[in-house]
């Protein structure tokens, strides 16, 4: 240090600011601005200088089929088209399949691929998302809602409560985009949603059990015990030739599955395969008359398009709570799932994605699809994937799907009746098998174990719980380790890197320490939370750096760059350390407080009870000043000692 | 920058240590030493080498008597004598007239503050802490466990029931100690506390004039509104004698504390006046005969020692849950004042505390204070206040305490059964006028908004709705707080201060920026719930450094150095940001990831997909590097432009 030759104190190039203060107005602008705009939405028009093109470019901004549609080319049309017809040829399947998951009749399943993809055609951020029904949140809503009202004992009053259960996710959901509160949809980690994916396969997979083995009487729990249970008491009745059909169609599908992966080119075989397995196994059924072999077919199915349910819904109080419940969960957790999706995709190919504005397209989505006999629709990750991989280019394809799922309503549907049940669950079944991603919970268990946990509460949760405990105990753990995080903000100590300015952890680094002075970096932030502990941990570093090296501590630096934020009750927590120090004798120096620190220690008067003088703006300069500081004292007390003292822990 | 003229690549002096990484088990014990351990408790005796001294140095530890007696001396007793006559004189009073705000038997009261300073004698480790009944905790037991039973219709059950719930407050405490969960404390913010208590002061200071007003009906409720609409329906019942008598005691305690607050070398004034007022006020009711003119009086009150209850517990199943939340909540709040005033003395004093030990002290004494008799004690802050005052030395105040108390219980109790309830009403009043803390609150409104509506939250909500209300509201409220920081944690943009190697936010300080470079220091932690919104954050940035400089960004440069933490939801955002980057054709650098961020960087492959080459040690060489490359670009493309940029927002 060159401040130990010197007699005069080190002179200190830059000082702390401590000028820079913001009125209250700009405080909260700019954090309403953070927590609500982060992403600075209006940015694109509201430079604008003409009010026309404002206008314009506002519209463009709110619908976003204005912004592709001027632009769009019949060369866009064929691939749109292409993806179109794939998706539908899963829709069909898919959406008989779902609504059966939701104790629904099969034709509500196919309405909802005709409505919900026009809204989002016009209204949908994302070019790749394909829309259609989500079988977890159709086993969820099923279930919610089959505890006020019996699927079997009162469909018509079960169907009423399905479509209010799809209003009130949609208003939610546009609210939560309107409201710009996508941060709620923040709080589903990655973790919670591969945990909550894989455990809903797996209840799924167990209840298509029953149609694999065409068996009439089931558990109506989801739970893993009370299904295996459910089927080894109705043993019997288990029939060979659904099993055995079940089965086959199961290998078939697998294999389409293997193949996509191995040759991503061949991603046409798995998308159509469903589609080949339900057109094949009702003609197989029609001609061996399946029905004397107790095969099940689907039934009866209506021609004609949806017919308005908006005089339908039932707001009773005694039914309410569980439409809310139903509304609610399935709601979050399907954007929380869509936007996910849609935000990768839109990665991968450097496309336009809106996390809130995709909020209001699912939340329109679902509103004028709950008036048109729809239920619950959402971007599912399989039907996504395949119109991503059959080359969409816009939500175009989404529009095609409709057109072809409004003739196929119109004069088709009859046939789709045929359908053996057995199909279906093989359909889901397959479709599950690869929503239970064992690889991405490896990772989690090498990465971080505290990712893997929260991951396994909500896969066991569902599992062996239900599928709404599962979540909340999970999303729970989560918010655990975030306030964990804030409670215990890891402090280090800091060492000098030799030849350079740059302080760094002397437990990642071999950095040189000083005698009698002892450098911390203080993590973000200083709360309520934490203020008692960074009081006890600064005092066990002192403690310990005393038991260490034998001497006594005299300076102490905290490192502030890092924290961003301070509240009273931390403030005060300082000032207790700062007491402490006193009594003890040393002196204490705080580094770099960024902004919004500066801002409250000096509106706390924190600043005058400590002084100016014990500020300063790079850690060199407050070791330099302690270090003179400390030579004057030592020079006085005619006590010399070497200054620097290296630290090698692993270098 | 030196860079600028070299051709070579600039040298990298410190390199980023990669090799640094600790195993599972490492870091499962530094994570749970943190967490649960952060003042490294056992550190006194676990370094002795005898196991004799071991021994000895543990029982201190664990029974903190067995520290301070052995030396205890002469001296010191008088002190403590002193403090805790002091104390006593305001015990009795206290007793009676929180015994009545819990709807209990005034003797109950005094029981209270016999037991339990015994065992905090032996296991406290504050020496200044003087124990008693709380106001604001006698109120809410009472209010709770009367939703259950009927104080003067079933006071047996009442009672018995009010045992049942110290004894599981007690449990409860010395169990947060014995876990060392005082981390659950820790989330009742200063904030929360400063609401409560004011809020909690203004329903008691309105209950009380039902004793000033000697009225014989009044509001069961507590909130603001309907007491005062119950002393207007009932206003007829206002009895002038009484009015006068409270008003005159109330002005006299008043100026007794002005003179305290004047000249606090006459705190024993205002310490020992409520014992005046209770003697004189006794005295002049009895020779008025003031039962004649409507003063009612306290009754009889029998002599003798707190009886066994041990046998009384009622955990029957239909009181049980009332029971519970009486206790978690009034044990949770008295921890966490009874901690705030214990260590807000023992800074003061730089005398021992230790916030596990204090839980474990509460718990016992409300153990075995529901087997004898008492209900709910803690470490009130009056009480406390003035045995500091009275010049305390150890916990033997509170032995003192204990054995006057014994002698007025075997002796005097009687006597004290003739005060008259106004007089009571007007100490309690004038206890909780000190509470309101009206200045604090504007400390808070000038320092922090949020915590000013912490706070509010706390006073308004117990004030208007209840007191369970206002504290789940507000501790809400700073969890909330807690989270959104962990949503939100602001990152800036950097800048280098001339001639030094340091880099501070351009909005702080008149910092250089570099054309085509763009740092962001990074908020901590990067964690799910803001992974999306750091992504967006960068995106901005970039944005509007275009906007604003019209250059386009060629180099992003992220300074990791304030991150404590991350999760694998953040690094797939990172992924996803560097992916969108290299969409755009720039090149992300990372400065200084802390060992647990890089730790968990290196097992997730993020390091091998971006490259060694794009981690920095310090921003210096990330500059430099980035630096080099552009010039080696633009020396290419014959562009040369000035290299260093003055941004000066603040200077």
């Amino acid at each position: 240090m060159n401040s130990m030759e010197t007699t005069s104190p080190p002179e200190v190039k830059h000082g702390v600011n401590f000028s820079a203060q913001r009125g209250f107005p700009t405080k909260l602008k700019s954090g309403l601005k953070e927590t609500f705009f982060p992403d600075d939405p209006f940015r694109q028009f509201k430079n604008e200088e003409k009010t026309s093109r404002r206008l314009i470019k506002g519209l463009q901004y709110f619908i976003p089929i204005f912004e592709w549609l001027p632009n769009y080319t019949w060369r866009l049309f064929i691939s749109d088209l292409i993806a179109g017809l794939t998706i539908t040829s899963l829709a069909i399947p898919q959406g008989i399949s779902y609504a059966k998951l939701a104790s629904l009749p099969p034709l509500i399943g196919l309405y909802s691929s005709f409505v919900p993809p026009i809204v989002y055609a016009v209204m949908g951020s994302s070019r790749h998302m394909a829309v259609g029904t989500l079988a977890a949140a159709s086993l969820l809503i099923g279930q919610t809602i089959s505890t006020v009202a019996n699927p079997e004992k009162e469909p018509v009053l079960f169907l009423h409560l399905v479509f209010t259960t799809t209003f009130v996710t949609g208003i939610f959901q546009a609210c939560l985009g309107i409201f710009r509160l996508g941060i709620l949809v923040d709080f589903f980690s990655h973790s919670t949603i591969t945990g909550f994916m894989g455990g809903t396969a797996v209840i799924l997979i167990l209840q298509q059990l029953k149609g694999v083995f065409g068996m009439k009487h089931f558990s109506t729990k989801t739970d893993v015990v009370s299904v295996i249970k459910g089927i080894f008491a109705n043993k019997h009745e288990i029939k060979w030739e659904t099993t055995v059909l079940g089965v086959i169609f199961l290998i078939f599908l697998q294999i389409t599955v293997f193949v996509r992966n191995r040759k991503p080119k061949l991603f046409w075989v798995s998308a159509i395969a469903p589609m080949c397995i339900v057109v094949i196994s009702a003609v197989f059924v029609y001609i061996v008359k399946g029905q004397n072999h107790g095969i099940q077919i689907v039934g009866h199915l209506d021609r004609g398009l949806n017919p308005l349910s908006i005089k339908l819904f039932n707001f009773e109080s005694k039914y309410f709570s569980a439409v809310l419940q139903a509304g609610f969960i399935s709601g979050v957790l399907s954007l929380a799932e869509g936007i996910a999706i849609g935000r990768s995709f839109s990665v991968t190919d450097n496309t336009p994605h809106d996390g809130n504005k995709e909020m209001i397209a699912f939340g329109l989505m679902n509103t004028i699809g709950s008036f048109t006999s729809c239920y619950m629709t959402s971007g599912p990750f399989s039907k996504t994937a395949v119109n991503y991989n059959a080359g969409c280019k816009t939500p175009m394809a989404n529009l095609v799907q409709a057109i072809l799922m409004a003739l196929t309503l119109l004069f088709l549907a009859p046939l789709f009746g045929r359908t053996p049940l057995v199909a279906l669950s093989a359909i889901i079944i397959s479709a599950m098998i690869g929503l239970i991603k064992y690889e991405e919970a490896i990772h989690l268990f090498k990465v971080d174990k505290f990712d893997f946990v929260i991951c396994m509460a909500a896969f066991l949760g569902v599992a062996f719980i239900s599928m709404d405990y599962g979540l909340l105990i999970s999303v729970s753990l989560g918010l655990l380790r975030a306030l964990l995080y804030v409670a215990r903000p890891a402090p280090c100590k800091l060492g000098k890197l030799s030849d350079s300015g740059v302080y760094r952890d002397i437990e990642q680094y071999s950095a040189s320490t000083f005698p009698g002075v002892l450098i911390i970096q203080v993590g973000s932030p200083i709360y309520f939370a934490n203020a008692n502990y960074v009081k006890e941990r600064v005092m066990r570093y002192i403690q310990s750096e005393q038991d260490k090296s034998g001497d006594a501590v005299e300076y102490i630096i905290l490192d502030l760059s890092g924290v961003t934020s301070i509240d009273t009750t931390a403030i005060g927590g300082l000032v207790e350390i700062n007491r402490s120090l006193e009594k003890k004798g040393i002196k204490m120096s705080l580094v770099n407080p960024r902004l919004e620190v500066m801002e409250k220690l000096i509106a706390s008067k924190f600043v005058d009870k400590i002084g100016k003088e014990s500020f300063y703006l790079s850690l060199d300069d407050a070791v330099a000043a302690s270090q003179y500081s400390l030579n004057t004292l030592k020079k006085n007390s005619t006590y010399d000692q070497d200054s620097v003292q290296e630290t090698n822990h692993l270098a």
